[in-house]
């Protein structure tokens, strides 16, 4: 990760970009396909960068598939099989996206389409990336994360003739190399942009402005790149309508609450083997990751302290029959604190000089600001390594607080993405991509668009089958009664959920 | 209740509103207030209306309180002290109020508020009309639901000098002559309405028109008058600002979600006196009303299944561990069918052929066409009339199902309005009127406005106490951080909570 | 209830037993017989007895059936046909006794047993007894509670030549005079006894101890009976082996885990009509009934402290997510305080005197003496009647705290015994008189018996169906790897399910 | 593990007891033990046995400790102090234990005891040891499993001249060599033995059957144990009272319902690394180890379906809310099987051919046998080893199975035993030895009995401080009503819990 740092120094513009795309996702993206790629899915991502310094870059190495093909640049071409194989295993998980295929390939409803994209580069990605080729795109790709790509299914893409520019273990210069060679190609034109994080979209409007006159649309993941958008239009500069796949219901519900109810445990077993019966847990921050968080941990037989600043959360929070209570006034009782708030300094030195011995402290939420570690590394305590993501730190009498992740988000190094958040992001951007190319003139203005609810409902639909459910559809005269399309979409904009 | 429905032949351009104004609230308020003013909380509501027609009409009696004041109208002005006591228990129950009360009482906010109101008369309504005069206003009331009224509440009220008209059994015309005796007045105009349902509103529209140039804006309480006043700003005829509370985020989590989560177990107890462990349940709908019914439910130990017609929420309910499917598909083998999609024909008669011997079947939704018991009133199918609130409807083999309040809303009629709900509601009330009297010029237009996010949170605020919780404070530093007001709103307004 | 108090002065050596009999199932299904002849089955308990001393005693009326015979006892044999229908209704819901009907009847495995009973004499007794005659039984019958007979159900006994003594509103000496018309018969002794309280066991041996010489054995349903068998038996007068099967696991699981954690919910909305969520609520005991009640209300998003005495139940409470405490130290912070203990004085004077105000007082255990209400009845306290069950208690500073059923167990009068409980015990009833009078010699002495667990798992067995529930069974490989018999019984005798 | 099974070989007679020696605890314990020495609680304990056959065996090694005594024999003295830190943290989680330890250490209960012991040496049975030591015993020791020792921890006691025999990497001579110096010592006879699984026991009764004379008894802690205790009891020599541990309430709803209830997810998370929510599974079996697993899988969101053999516990399932089905009717629409019966062949290939793409497959019982692995184990079905712990198992169709732990017990290898389990087991050992030592000639005979309820209850109340937990006492009134010593114990020997 300190490759990731000294960056910023070099870069100083990209600075808050480049640290701040480690988002969520992001993150947890690099820790999945690592998972994938090795024996054991519970080997520490600590030691993923050894060795990388002393290799060949793939920019000097001779880049030709088994057809003769040279326009792209992997790391080997000859992991290709393996990662087909690896594909073909996510083929069986991303079954929205199979679906859409097999729906969507007779109309080829991306026919004309030029996507340039930059995203994460795994066996999940490659399903999506095949699936905008049935579909009648063509596409060119590099990575958005300089660790996260999976060398073999980059080596599957490129064997295909798919141009990827991508390895795991990019410099800087390689990361923007990457990049250029999607887009600065010879009688070839990208008219819809694939981004997560906005580098790509940086990228053009900084070197290939002209560019712009011919994409219909941007289709952005991440909070960070969504943010640079925003911006972006805030200046007067956003020239093009883009969809921010980030704030559907479908993902948020899903990556929040959903998510987070399930890795709040998986992670403090894997860091902290803490049982979880009988513990008092202060949450705090009752918004999704809140909720998720302290659901799990009610179910498991946690005794449950939430704090918030919003009455209204607060409000939830009780009659969900969890105490709320300000961490002051609990701390000292407490085993385990977890921030869930997005702000900052909400665990600070003075709460946990009145925490109990062996107490755990960890973050959940989108920062590294929720716990001031900083003011731990004062000289009367004593930092004590205990394993991957755990240290102990000891108060001059002895007492210990177990400190999971450094502050950091906790479930991103210590949890993976579920597949089914891979996926239903993959459908999004997938049909996001579909809606801006095929609209018609004047549906869409230089915005950012939240993805329409019609399609939001669309995504969801197309995992229903993962479960085995049944949708009820709306007779002509229900949906005439209740004054709906037969199809959707089936809520106001406001509707909560 | 036959009373009402003859009123809408009598007067046929009422009808749809006199009808739809029973709606959740009206209809369970009438319920809780007789519970209050009773001795069995459980008693039938059946009978309510008995021997009314005998009574000599208040209209007739003399009208007059121990201070010798006469500008009210009541049943029975005896009744004062014994309606003082419940007014004295709600007091109790209206924290939120009382604390507004308390907080507010130097400030007089109000002061100069000329309010008429048309709400239920209830010990707890009067909490608020006795808040709203200590606030400073000025006010005038009539009931909008002929038989919800308290008469010792109003006799409390009335000797107070307290002008109220309204008493319980009030005929169609008694009702209207009532609201008139509100408005109609000499030497007094109102500045400020508070309606719940529409008919205030309208009968000012109708009759003085005028009025409105000194109305600085209306608080309306139910979906009914929200109705009626969107469509009348379609119309282009509203001519003053409106503050709708019904769906501010505390009023709809509370009446919705978490009232349902415990008057399904409620109604279904006091009505089918059925065990829910081990039960099958097919619960229609997977909205607030659904989410809150499944959690319920399957909490007790009922196996559930959801239908769903909106794929987001069936994917929810998947994620909720409840099984997702088609009602044809699941009806034969459940005990329990509860609706709550607020459509019509979701139950029909195909379904309820195939229902297993037993089968209990009711409506959690919002209309009475839920399930269609049309259908079952056919001749060979045979009614058994059990006690209050269940038929069983015999088919010709034998076969029972067990039908709950003919197929309307259950819980309308089997449960009551918890009083968080009426406080919330009151609160909101109250807050709503304040800031219409008080806003600057042209921060509210002619136009339907929800409650701002602010007051929506100090309702909640007011509510904390209650449950001995405690909030959080942000930091200067912290609020800075999250670019965030101190004192709130602490989200944007499409949060989903 | 007056007049059971006055018969324990008429017959002091009675006393206790006639108190005490009224357990926990007796007086359930007491109120629940009421519920089923009744149009509203939410009606108050209160008023049963209005009117009885009037009317003329059965024992003067002209008893005879549509067929001549007159050896039977009822209200009103008139009323003959609506009992039928009664008893047809309750076989839908006897599912268990049915099945054994039918599978039995050809067997006949109760030829020849003469069987004298005294137990509730209800629609669902009459399955039971019906049952008992199918298997080739003949049976005498008298009712183990002056309260508790449905008096048309035992008018369609009678017209079937069932010899039934049994109304509702017997005096105590109609009581013994009942019994002893089933016993004192010419030309008929019994051999078989199934008894609810022991009354029926005690008269015999009392007047007619000759009798025990031809009985095989007797079924006990009641804690009373039990203790008083085992009473006999330590004084070595029992003279005939019986079982208990007031003690079998399906009885006691059912009778206070799972319908506790329902009946907690339906008496407090019933009795106090209080909003779960968020409240905080003490419950004294962790046993059974105290654990089925904090599910339930923790379930309901109630935060629930837990007060024990055994360290190991205290454990389970832990590892349940309660926390523990004493009750002096959250008693002054908990909105509602349920007793579960079976013990006394477990709620006393200086408890409530730091209730804070509308705080709801109950008791869910065995005894009405858990609360020390007595200590309530002080000069400086008001009681004040509020609803059927309901009293405030209020403090000379105006705090009320809200006392439910005087202190007597809640259930027993706010709720139903579930049609499940009833199934079960009659169906142990049923087992255990076929195992007594069909038992090889020398397999029971002259003690008292558990239900053999085979007999208990069989009852289990007979209840799936009602479930759709589907058992594996043992290959004969896994039985013998197991050790097991194929068919039962499963598990050792102090397994803990 | 390879070299475990071909001990077996060379000593026949040993065998059995060195397969099964290998019981839940033993083999967690295990893993748990390397978790703690180890930088990363997650590596696999796959390659632990590495290169231990190069090493020179301690037996070869100078054994002296800085006090100059040699009366050990350790791996390396050196680790010593290393091991004290390890020590020193084991002592703030065994919090009962060291309570005990205080509150026992003026009282010595141990003073004269002469203890051999033969269980895994870890940390935490280091804090034991050293409390047997600070209560007054001399004792001698040595290991119970060939690979779980902590060799620091060793050391550690060896330096605090703990006569401690064991080293992780034994050979199968080393193991009774160990055991061997325990009990052939001059001038020294034990007079208790503190047994895990037996061997120590089964050496005296070989070699030392005379020194028995003086032994007060043996503490077992082990299913084999125990079963190997009541086998010589039944066999007429067992020669001194044994106390059963195993069996205790603490340890079995600790060892099996509250840890498996964690385990589950923790299992499936870092194998299968599976989304919970909207999963169907089968559970097979609804014993402690069923209840738990549904219960969490419930709580995540799944839905969940059981099987069972026992209708009572089948009925639990039902009330529960979960279906009780056939595998074979539910095995081709689940995601996940996971069996805990205890029984052999509960998941057929039968099953398996009906299994759909993707299913997982584990067990978490009691043996290896649940599920036949060997069944799969045909030329036309393809093994891929994905990872530690999980295997696919391809069909010729190309539907893969998830197979984890090679149908071995799941959570064993893939999960940690609790400190709370560790704790509660030492605890109780401890508790026993005091009780065999000091217990009045004749209080125990020559049997095997389970721990006295009033030492359970001790148990349990040792471990409520860590929870926080305070717990009620009886008044002398209300332990005379109940009938109870007012220090317990408090339940009759067959209260379920």
């Amino acid at each position: 990760m300190r490759k990731v740092y000294s960056l910023q120094i070099q870069y100083p513009e990209q600075t808050r970009e480049f640290n701040s795309r480690l988002t969520k996702t992001g993150r947890r993206s690099l820790s999945h396909s690592i998972s994938q790629s090795s024996t054991d899915s519970n080997s520490s991502g600590d030691s993923d960068t050894e060795n990388l310094e002393d290799e060949v870059s793939p920019r000097d190495m001779l880049q030709i598939n088994s057809k003769g093909n040279r326009d792209f640049c992997v790391k080997n071409i000859k992991l290709a099989d393996y990662g087909r194989r690896e594909i073909e295993l996510a083929e069986d998980e991303m079954i929205a996206l199979m679906t859409l295929r097999k729906s969507a390939q007779g109309e080829k409803p991306l026919a004309g389409a030029k996507i340039v994209g930059c995203t994460h580069v795994t066996a999940q990605t490659a399903v999506l990336l095949e699936t905008l080729m049935v579909l009648g795109a063509q596409c060119r790709w590099a990575a958005c994360n300089i660790y996260s790509t999976q060398d073999e299914v980059a080596a599957a893409l490129a064997e295909q003739d798919f141009p990827v520019f991508a390895w795991k273990g990019e410099s800087e210069d390689d990361f923007w190399w990457c990049i250029d060679h999607c887009v600065n190609v010879e009688d070839w034109e990208p008219n819809m942009i694939l981004d997560d994080g906005g580098d790509m979209t940086h990228w053009i409007y900084k070197k290939y402005p002209h560019l712009f006159k011919k994409v219909k649309g941007i289709v952005e993941e991440s909070i960070t790149g969504i943010h640079r958008l925003h911006h972006l239009n805030k200046a007067g500069k956003l020239c093009v309508p883009a969809i921010n796949v980030n704030d559907s219901v479908t993902k948020q519900k899903f990556d929040n609450l959903y998510c987070c109810r399930e890795s709040i445990l998986d992670s403090l077993k894997k860091t902290a083997d803490v049982m979880f019966g009988g513990k008092q847990v202060a949450i705090c921050g009752y918004g999704e990751v809140g909720k998720g968080c302290s659901a799990a941990l009610k179910a498991m037989g946690s005794v449950v302290y939430v704090t918030e600043i919003d009455p209204i959360c607060a409000l939830q929070a009780c009659m969900d029959g969890l105490r709320l209570a300000k961490l002051g006034d609990v701390v000292s009782q407490v085993d385990i604190v977890i921030t869930c708030t997005g702000n900052k300094n909400v665990v600070v030195r003075e709460h946990m000089d009145l925490m109990k011995n062996g107490c755990i402290v960890c973050n959940m939420g989108r920062s590294n600001t929720e716990i001031d570690v900083t003011s731990l590394r004062t000289p009367e305590l004593a930092w004590q390594h205990v394993r991957a993501k755990v240290d102990h730190i000891i108060w001059p009498d002895g007492k210990r607080i177990v400190l999971l992740a450094e502050g950091r988000v906790l479930n991103l190094s210590s949890s993976t993405v579920p597949i089914c958040v891979l996926s239903i992001t993959a459908t999004a951007q997938a049909l996001a991509l579909i809606e801006l190319f095929n609209a018609p003139e004047g549906r869409y203005k230089q915005d950012v668009y939240l993805l329409p609810k019609k399609l939001d409902e669309y995504v969801a639909s197309l995992h229903l089958q993962t479960f085995d459910a049944h949708l009820t559809e709306l007779t002509d005269d229900q949906a005439k009664y209740m004054g709906l399309n037969k199809y959707g979409p089936f809520k106001p904009s406001f509707y909560r959920y």
